[in-house]
C-alpha cells in the first residue's frame, strides 16, 4: 500500500470517531443508503440550475439538505504506486465511491497497474444480505453505474462485441482481452451486470444487451433473464413490474434522451469577432451568440423520468426487506450535456436530480434509517460568466475565446455560460473538489471535508457491512 | 422593497430559528466575529492551492473547519428594483456582507439607483461599543474593505484626486461628484476611512493617503492622524505599535506584493498550434506552455504577511476590550492574481489566507466567544484542467483556447490551470456560489446554504448589535 493510499484510509478511520461536537442518535433498522450522483455536478452546474429553475434568490431541494461538505477527488497514473493525476474521469471516481480505493482513469473496479479486482459495495452487500440497486440516465453499463458492480480495465468494454481492440473510428482506445471469459475473466460489463447480485438496474443501454454473450448464441439480455432478472423496456412496464424478482429496465439504446434542450436544439456557440478585430484585438467589433431560451426536448417524450425510476427502485428494494438496501441514483447527463456544450440539457438533468432527491427524502421521511448522500464524481467545464463584462466600459470588443450560450432565464435576465477547456468537439472535465450533501442521518457521519474514497467507508459502516 | 430583496430577508429571519437538529450552547462574552474573505476564492482556487501546498490527499487549515456551507451571490442592475445580474464584483458582494443588502456592481455601501447609504456593520458596532478592524493585502481603500466602512457610488473613488470623472487612459469609468464634501457628501473612500470609527486598518494604499483632503492643504494621512490614528508604514513599526489609539498601517503604495510568482515571473500562456493546425483543427501539432515551478516573489521581501497583520489587529482589538470586536481579514490577491492569469500568485495568497485562519483559530481557542467565518466574495476564472486530455488517444492536437499554466507540484506531478473567460488582458469573475466555513460557534448559526447578505445578519446577531 502506498503512502498516498494510506493517508486516505487513515483519514477514513478517523471519521469513525465522529466529528467533535456533533451528536447522532443511532438510527433505527433496517438501514438504507441512497447515494445520488450528479455526474459533473460542480458548483457552477448547481448555481446555473438554481438561477434558471428557481431564480438567483431561489432554492433547489439540494439547498435544503442539512449537512454540507466538499469531496476532494483522487486519481493516480495507471501504474502500481502511480503519481497523482489532478483531473479524473467517471470510471475512477465511481470506483472510489463504490470500493474506497484510488485508481486510474478509465478503470472500473480494478487497481492501477496490477489490474486486480477491488471488492465493491454491491458485493459486500450481497454477502451481508443487503439488497442493491442502480438507477441512471446513462446506459446501465456506463462507467458510473458499472463501477458499483463490475471489474474491468477499461470502461468502454460494455458488451461482448467491445472487448478486443476497442476503437473509435480507426483510433484504438483500449483492450479488455484479459477480462474475456475465455481468458478466465468475467466478460464485458453487460455480462457482469447479468451475472450480478443487483436487485434493480434501471437506465439506458439496450444495445449492450443485444450482442450474444461470449461463447453462447443468445444475447446478453437472455443471460440476464436466465439469471432471474425480469426485463422491462418502457414506462408502463416499469411501473407495472411486480416486486420479488430482480428488475432490469432498459429504456433507450444508450444514454436516455434529456429533458431540456436549447431553443431549436442550439448549443453554446463561438462569439464572432469582426475582420478588423482579427487584425488587432482593440479594433473592430464582436457578434455574441443570440440569447436563447431552453425548451422541452421532443426526444424525451415517453422516457421514464429519473424520479419515476427512483420511485420504482425504492418500491422494489423496500418490499419485504427487513435488512436494508443500497441504491445508487445517477443523473448522468449533467456531465454528458456539458461535454457537448449544451447548458439547457445540463439544467434539465440537474432538475431531474433534484426531483429524484425529493423522492428519496420522502422515502427517508417514512423510513428514518435511510442515509441520503448527494455528490458529484468530478467537476466540469461549464462556467457562469458575466453577461455584461466587468470591463464593459473599455471600448474594445470583449469575448470569451471558447463557446458561449446566453440563456434567457424565467426571471427575465440573461445568464451567460462559457465552455473553453479545449478546441475538441468534447469539453474536458475539471479538477475542483465537488459538493457533498447529506440528510439528517448523515450528521456526525459526513464531515465537512473528505476525500472521495471515504464515502465508501461511510456507506459501508452505516450499512454494517 | 422589491420581492427580490424580501425573499432574502425572509430567509435571513428564518435563520434565527436555528437549523433543525443543531444545538448550540450560548457562547460566552465578550463576543467577537472574525470574517475572513478570500477574494475570488472558489472551489477551483481552494483545490489548486490544496494540491500545490499539501498534495492531492493533503489538507488545508480550511479543510478542518467544522461547519461548511455554500453562499449564493446576489447582484442587481443599477436601478431601483433592478433585475438580477448573475456575476458580481467585489464592491457589491462586500456590501452584501457588510450591510445585508443586495446592490449593483461597483457600488460601496449604497443602494442601486437611489444612491442611498446602507448602514454597515462597522457603524452598528460603533454605536454598540464594539471595536472594529479591517486587514487586507489590497489597499485599505479597495472595494472589499471599503464596503465595511464607506458609502460611495463607485469603487474607484479611493482618494480626493479620483472623485470627478474617474478614467483609465481616456476611458471614463465613473464619477463620484455627488459624494464630494462640497456637495454635502463624505468625500473619497480614504477620507471616509480617516473619519471612520475603525480601531485598526492594515494593508496597502499609501498613495490614496497622499493627496490633500478635499478643501484642505493637508494630505489625507494627516486627516487620519488628526482623527486619532497612529500611522505605521513598515513591519517593525507594525509590531511595535502600542495598543490604545486606533492604528492605520499602510505598507505599499497600492496592493501589497504577493508571496509567490511563476518561475522567472511567468504567467499562463497560450498554447501554440502549428501553422498546419490553423488550416484544419485535426492537422498539425500544438506546443503547450513549458511546465513551470512557483518561486518566492522577490518584491514580497519585507512586506508584512497577512498572518502578522492579523495577529497585530487581534492584539489591538483585544486589549482591554470587554465588549467584543468585529474584524474583517481579506486575502485580496487570490482574485487579483487570477485576473492576471498568475496561478502561483493565487496559490501563495491562498496560503496566506490559510495562515491567517490559523492565527484566528488560535485566538478563538483562547477566547471561546469568537465566531470565525471564512468565505469568498465571488468565483473566479481559473479552472483546474487535465494535464493529459481525457481524449489524448485521439491523434489530433488538443489545447485550450485560453491561457494555460502547467505547474510542477512539490509532490512531483503537473497541474494544468486554464484561464479562458475573455480575450482581454484581465480575466472576468465567474458566478458560481462560493464556499463558506465556520468554527464551532458557527454550528447552528451558519446553515449549509445561504444567500450572501444573510452573513450580515448572522454577524450582527452574534455580536448583539
Amino acid at each position: 500500500m502506498t503512502p498516498f493510499y494510506r493517508s486516505c484510509l487513515l483519514a477514513a478511520a478517523l471519521l469513525s470517531t465522529g466529528a467533535a461536537g456533533e451528536t447522532a442518535a443511532p438510527p433505527p433498522d433496517p438501514r438504507n443508503v441512497i447515494l445520488i450522483i450528479g455526474d459533473g455536478m460542480d458548483e457552477h452546474q448547481v448555481t446555473i440550475a438554481r438561477n434558471y429553475l428557481h431564480g438567483a434568490a431561489g432554492e433547489l431541494v439540494l439547498d435544503g439538505m442539512p449537512v454540507r461538505g466538499a469531496a476532494q477527488i483522487l486519481t493516480v497514473e495507471d501504474a502500481v504506486e502511480g503519481a497523482p493525476v489532478y483531473v479524473s474521469d467517471s470510471a475512477n471516481t465511481a470506483t472510489s465511491m463504490a470500493s474506497g480505493e484510488v485508481t486510474s482513469r478509465g478503470r472500473i473496479g480494478t487497481r492501477p497497474g496490477s489490474d486486480e479486482a477491488i471488492p465493491n459495495i454491491v458485493e459486500l452487500a450481497a454477502r451481508g444480505g443487503v439488497r442493491t440497486g442502480i438507477v441512471t440516465t446513462a446506459s446501465v453499463t456506463d462507467a458510473t453505474p458499472a463501477a458499483f458492480y463490475a471489474h474491468i480495465n477499461f470502461r468502454l468494454c460494455e458488451n461482448p462485441d467491445t472487448m478486443v481492440e476497442v476503437s473509435f473510428g480507426d483510433i484504438p482506445l483500449g483492450d479488455c482481452s484479459a477480462h474475456l471469459k475465455a481468458a478466465g475473466g468475467a466478460g464485458s460489463i453487460a455480462e457482469q451486470l447479468a451475472a450480478s447480485s443487483l436487485h434493480v438496474a434501471l437506465g439506458g443501454g439496450t444495445k449492450h444487451f443485444e450482442p450474444n454473450a461470449e461463447g453462447t448464441d443468445a444475447p446478453v439480455a437472455d443471460l440476464a433473464q436466465r439469471n432471474g432478472f425480469q426485463l422491462v423496456t418502457d414506462r408502463d412496464a416499469l411501473s407495472a413490474a411486480p416486486t420479488g424478482a430482480p428488475l432490469l429496465g432498459l429504456f433507450a439504446p444508450s444514454t436516455l434522451p434529456v429533458r431540456l434542450r436549447g431553443e431549436d436544439g442550439r448549443e453554446a456557440e463561438s462569439p464572432e469577432p469582426s475582420l478588423l478585430n482579427r487584425v488587432h484585438p482593440y479594433l473592430g467589433s464582436v457578434r455574441q451568440p443570440e440569447p436563447m431560451r431552453c425548451e422541452p426536448n421532443p426526444d424525451f417524450a415517453g422516457i421514464p423520468e429519473l424520479r419515476a425510476m427512483t420511485e420504482t427502485a425504492l418500491r422494489h428494494l423496500d418490499a419485504g426487506n427487513e435488512r436494508g438496501f443500497f441504491l445508487m441514483v445517477e443523473s448522468a447527463s449533467v456531465d454528458k450535456q456539458a461535454h457537448e456544450r449544451k447548458p439547457c440539457g445540463s439544467i434539465g438533468e440537474m432538475e431531474q436530480l433534484d426531483e429524484a432527491l425529493g423522492v428519496a427524502l420522502a422515502y427517508a421521511e417514512e423510513h428514518p434509517g435511510t442515509l441520503i448522500l448527494v455528490t458529484a464524481d468530478h467537476s466540469q467545464a461549464a462556467q457562469l460568466i458575466p453577461e455584461q463584462s466587468l470591463f464593459a466600459a473599455y471600448p474594445i470588443p470583449l469575448f470569451s475565446p471558447g463557446k458561449v450560450a446566453r440563456i434567457v432565464t424565467p426571471e427575465g435576465a440573461i445568464m451567460a455560460v462559457n465552455y473553453a477547456t479545449t478546441n475538441l468537439m468534447m469539453e474536458e472535465h475539471t479538477g475542483a473538489a465537488v459538493p457533498l450533501y447529506a440528510n439528517e442521518p448523515g450528521r456526525g457521519l459526513v464531515p465537512p471535508y473528505l476525500r472521495q474514497p471515504e464515502l465508501f467507508d461511510i456507506m459501508r459502516n452505516y450499512l454494517g457491512l
